[in-house]
């Protein structure tokens, strides 16, 4: 049996709250949070690899050359660039055009963010099978994150009945999206046990993705069609500078997800992933285990770089400290338990997992500052 | 009336709980922990000139080029430089016994450690002239700091009777020295009023200290002679360096201080200096004002060289941290309130006041280490 996607990997964001470590020139996506020796995005094309026909990048202009570095298995003409940032429906739909030139509009298409983990891969696997069986029928479907605490950082997805369709054996009826609930909101969809985390994962025909979107956003779809109509065309910059700057700037959430569940057209696929979306150093220091060196006994280490490899990390009396590196400087904790320190070449932060979410205003703060060039 | 004394500026030590500001190649006394614009060692003496014929330093020779440049009023023939570490009693013996040669046995001299920081100079003006008047009498004459907690980190001077010398209203008898305390005894010290802190402050006729010496340590008196008086020949380097390496390594404390001291020869003048020995990022947090820097609010800021004098530094939710950096990287604090971090270009150290006197942990640990290069 073929393998039942064309992958396509949404790579922008700036990681904003893992700042110094990410950067808008160098964001979360291109760096190794995970200390296991592959970047997010190299992660996210290993782990699409086994179920994936194609794999098609969309990524900002100034990260093509890096992305195209990181992943020497992707072919260069599968790395879309977006001459602007234009939000995730036209980076997917556009991707989701160049498929459907290439591929026929019955190709089954699946959209996962570059900087997510995961950590039970047979399941995420197997879910992306039964997503596309679904899709296969005519289905918008998402992948439903089993919520494991009230987070009130992401959407929620609430399953409704089984829909019965052979090989989606867990396929639901998608009853509705929220957006980012309070705290008392978030428990109350845990306590209920149908709420499942959206992670923007999306698997569809690719023409049903686009006839969605020609009635949700016309102008939008005819826009994206245009540009994928030139693509594999000497047209092709033309057309993209002209075009693409006047897109609506607009989410696939609110532009497909939302409006089609309306509709009673969205299905998902729940699935216990081990997913993490790294949004923080709260999430890297949840997702890394404490280090097995010496010197370092009871602590978290992340080596960023290969020039970090080497640094010496002294971490005495300071259990469950997260320490980020990017630099071959030594780094020494003394009685500073659960503490967050990330040192880079031009930056250093230190803050706890509890202020993670913060960092955003430091960077906000260095955007109004000479020092804007650190963000 | 002329200068009371000749000055002996003994700098030496690594500030080892300074670490990683201090390092053995730039030791403590090279560096501006005030944040005044001016190092330890200037600072020193800046505030001896007025009182001061003549300035002699006594250095390691891996410093003497360093001290030179940042002391360019000090001529060189005074910069005394060790070969090796010989502990004070040689380090002030050595200056003494040149200052003798120079300027007659009868010359005042008074020994003040470069990295000692004083804020109410006139009161320590006021005591080394009522020194140098105990002294021209014959007395080995110390200044006793005011004792301003239980401190366990000083030697103690117990007061007696006072001298009713002219010139040196007050100026009293040594009954004893202690060595540290442990906390209970340094508060029983504390509540009986007549017992100051040791600073290692001496002012005494350079004979009568060699004469003493001769006595308590026969052969080191002899080996500093006969170094001195070769000094100012072409035969110095030859004598030192076949005398100097097999002098014993004593402290001054106990190779005069306390032997004389119980034989009724030592003289203590009690003065307020508003003293700090910088030991410590304990130390150096008190003695630092908050800053008034708009980004680090609340927050303790040191900007240690020239190159850190432009570093983005950011405070938010962080009242009472120290920040010390030599770098001009940005650091910024998020909710770390009462936090220590250090920043060098080769080594970062974050910890708490607390835990700021086992910093020597982490340098004894380093010396164990391929990283020993950084200590």
């Amino acid at each position: 049996m073929s393998k039942p996607i064309h992958a396509i990997i949404p790579a922008g964001g700036a990681g904003t709250r893992l700042w110094p470590l990410s950067r808008r020139t160098y964001p979360k996506f291109l760096l190794d949070l995970t200390g296991q020796g592959m970047t997010l995005i190299q992660g996210t094309v290993d782990r699409l690899d086994a179920v994936s026909q194609s794999i098609t990048v969309v990524t900002g202009t100034a990260h093509v050359a890096a992305v195209a570095d990181q992943l020497p298995s992707v072919d260069r003409d599968n790395i879309l660039a977006e001459p602007l940032p234009r939000d995730s429906m036209a980076a997917i739909g556009l991707a989701a055009a160049v498929i459907a030139h290439r591929y026929g509009r019955d190709a089954v298409v699946g959209s996962f963010a570059a900087d997510q983990t995961i950590s039970h891969v047979p399941a995420f696997h197997n879910a992306v099978e039964q997503a596309a069986a679904l899709a296969r029928e005519g289905w918008v479907v998402t992948i439903g994150i089993e919520a494991t605490g009230p987070s009130t950082a992401f959407g929620y997805i609430q399953c409704g009945d089984n829909l019965g369709v052979e090989g989606a054996p867990d396929g639901c009826k998608v009853n509705g999206f929220t957006e980012k609930p309070d705290a008392e909101t978030a428990a109350t969809y845990l306590a209920q046990g149908n709420y499942r985390w959206n992670a923007g994962m999306f698997v569809v025909r690719a023409g049903v993705l686009l006839e969605h979107l020609a009635i949700t956003k016309p102008e939008l779809a005819a826009g994206i069609e245009t540009i994928a109509a030139a693509w594999d065309t000497s047209e092709r910059e033309e057309v993209l500078a002209s075009i693409w700057p006047g897109l609506e700037k607009i989410a696939i959430d609110h532009a497909i997800a939302e409006p089609v569940a309306a509709n009673g057209g969205v299905a998902v696929v729940p699935a216990n992933l081990g997913w993490e979306d790294v949004g923080g150093f709260d999430a890297l220091h949840e997702l890394l285990c404490v280090t097995d060196e010496d010197s370092a006994k009871g602590a978290k280490v992340l080596r960023a770089t290969n020039a970090a490899t080497n640094a010496h990390i002294i971490a005495a009396d300071s259990d469950d400290a997260l320490i980020a590196t990017s630099t071959d400087r030594a780094v020494a904790l003394l009685g500073v338990p659960g503490i967050v320190v990330v040192d880079t070449s031009d930056a250093l932060l230190v803050t706890t997992p509890e202020r993670a979410q913060d960092v955003k205003g430091i960077v906000d703060y260095l955007k109004t500052t000479p020092s804007e060039s650190l963000t």
